[in-house]
């Protein structure tokens, strides 16, 4: 068995194997990012996540090479979008630890940057398949997902004018500005409703509740074509296995 | 080509290009619109979006008059829905300037009207197919969507009428009359829950369950209905394509 | 024409007229009912309030005796859903003027009958197609309803007493009991959120994002049932019609 | 009519009586065991309450026996789904009672077992038939909930990086980690919102609005798939029928 069976295929027992490995090294790497933001870390948790940091670079470079390597075409495996998301997922490590000791620059933002291994998670085969079926469901609803969100971007914007004509003089904190009041026109006509800004004045509720009852379906439609796209692409699939 | 086939035509490169001109200067102006809110502008910004209004104003006029001069039959482009859209567009600031400087009365309320602009962005002819679309889908359930209105009216009448009885003398400013009360039922019932007014006795409390239990369908409905709908024309156009 | 044609028949120019009248009447008793609850109303508007509906009761009272006098089979309406309706819309007028004006016994609280009334709107034929489809809609989904019905009591209790054991004691107001803690759970699981009661412990927002992702889907489904239900329903009559 | 008769069918009338007085019973000491946690409760109450939870758990163990002795394989009885409910719905009172009175340690926290019975509830016969229905309708869409689970959770994580790094200088309390951020993050995309943590910043506002557009169709989309897999289960199963 070649290094390529093991690093490039996925259907062998040891490629599956190396599969594994990796998504176990990218989710606890994931998991140390996460929690690394707690506050109040002792100083040995700190350094505990630095170490883990550091090797799973170490290990994730060696995969990278091992990428390289094995790859039938170099270079269009690193100019590929996965080519890529591997390379940002550990240069930052490097520029910040090497631009720290050698310049004694802080380039602690750069690691931010980490953080585009969760989408290294994507390239796990499994729902390549399901993965193309909603992508067909998007482009079959495309022009109805258009006009929604174009709809929705007009209601939020007319929600944010008239509430402010309505509001801004009652509450010139929450609504000082038609650039405020569309903060409150999102929360709102997603229903999400916080709580931090809502009309006080008779004529700002009587506009909520038109906006309210016209535009609910506006802002929900969306998601009803996306679901009714994706099943009527499963019922073409069936129907052509059938 | 004849100054016509610029102004009046969308498939031609001048056309095109025309439009786009338009387009450009329909959302900026509408920018301009939003940021002028702005609490605490520097009289320089003031000063600036004056003058970026008064351009965009006098090009919305010179296009207003191309297109009349270049419109097949003049009277019915002017009282069509968007001849009037368009003069809506540009009145108000002739108006607001024009008594300012002769009479000293502030007309700024009328400039209110420039928001009309927005709707020129329909015109648009992209979305023109998406939008007949649409259009049919709505006419096709009218009737199912009449009826969830009414329904949800009832309902949230009722609502309203119930919780008053059971809040408005633990609460009497938060349900002082089913007035007040509707706020409630609109706001808990499209689940948008901003928490200015909540029931707080055991008998509020039970009822709230009841209606919010039998009620979200009601309310939740109409959007549904509408997607099938979508969905339905779309399959009828694929149907006369095939 | 007979009286007959006026009152019963609504297909006839006569008995359109009356059931205009009659829904006027209704709309604008319902408008009166709502206003009187009104806190710190001028005594003039409460004379003003009160005479209008003692008319509107006299008026609704000769409906009523014209309804019996030429209904085909007078018992029959009087027992019928629409003729206690109408008799409950008028009955509490009666009975709390009479009581108080021979006994001085306060019936007040008796005329909050009177908002049966707004059932009688449902009585305008128009909608009597439409409502036999849903109704149609409701039986055919009808187990689908009781199922998901049953599981959001379910999920509701599950939650409700999760979080008790979780936040009872870190919040002993809010989540004093089980039965204080399905308040939260409804307003939490129907996404209405006011906010004035959520989990602060660890355990209980991990216990609530649990139940939130797995709940949603259980307290969304009903509505998305009956919509596609009522859109089978259409389907099926222009079928018919085809 | 054999002993077996009455305990293990449901379609005889002394079957059904039994199921009755069973389901009447766990229907009763699931009330019980929610009003029991009221605080302030009377010591008579308590003791009612006590009395209760011991006649219906010697009931509970007499359904036990029976069901024991008249079942035609003891051990697959004992060991399944159902005899294993039972059991756990009688144990607890058994185990804190006993080691109450021998040991005197309190074993109170594991009477919270008790509420095992509300799962009594769905060997209810009653359901079978549409929960079979609803079981293949996910494992139509297993596919398709799984990555809008899948993808849920990485928008969740996203969302709670993103508006860490936008809030947690502003709101070190409500942002403080990503792990806090998560909090927010499910309460905003589930649209509950309820208000103890919202962006305050300008750039936690913006990321909040993409976020909220992109983001509320994936966390909608999951109820959809399920009601289209039920609805086309149904229309399966009527065109089997016809």
């Amino acid at each position: 068995m070649s290094l390529r069976d093991i690093v490039q295929e996925s259907d062998t027992k040891a490629g599956r194997a190396f599969d594994s490995v990796i998504l176990v090294l990218i989710i606890s790497s994931i998991i140390t990012v996460t929690f690394e933001t707690l506050p109040d870390l002792s100083p040995a948790a700190k350094r505990a996540f630095y170490i883990f940091e550091a090797v799973s670079v170490v290990l994730f470079t060696i995969e990278y090479v091992l990428r390289i390597v094995t790859a039938p075409k170099v270079r269009s495996y690193i100019c590929s979008f996965h080519g890529i998301i591997d390379l940002i997922a550990i240069l930052p490590f490097y520029l910040s630890a090497g631009f720290g000791l050698l310049a004694g620059i802080d380039l602690r933002a750069v690691r931010a940057f980490r953080l585009f291994r969760v989408f290294r998670l994507f390239k796990l085969a499994r729902f390549d398949g399901a993965m193309a079926r909603f992508g067909k469901a998007i482009s079959h609803a495309k022009e109805e997902i258009m006009i929604f969100l174009f709809a929705t971007m007009i209601l939020l914007y007319l929600s944010a004018v008239g509430i402010y004509y309505f509001e801004h003089e009652a509450q010139p904190e929450d609504f000082g500005s038609i650039i405020h009041s569309l903060w409150w026109a999102l929360i709102t006509l997603t229903t999400v409703g916080y709580g931090d800004a809502y009309p006080v004045t008779v004529g700002g509720k009587l506009f909520t509740s038109i906006i309210l009852i016209c535009g609910l379906g506006v802002v929900a439609i969306p998601a009803g074509i996306v679901a009714s796209a994706l099943s009527k692409v499963v019922r073409n699939e069936e129907r052509r296995a059938a």
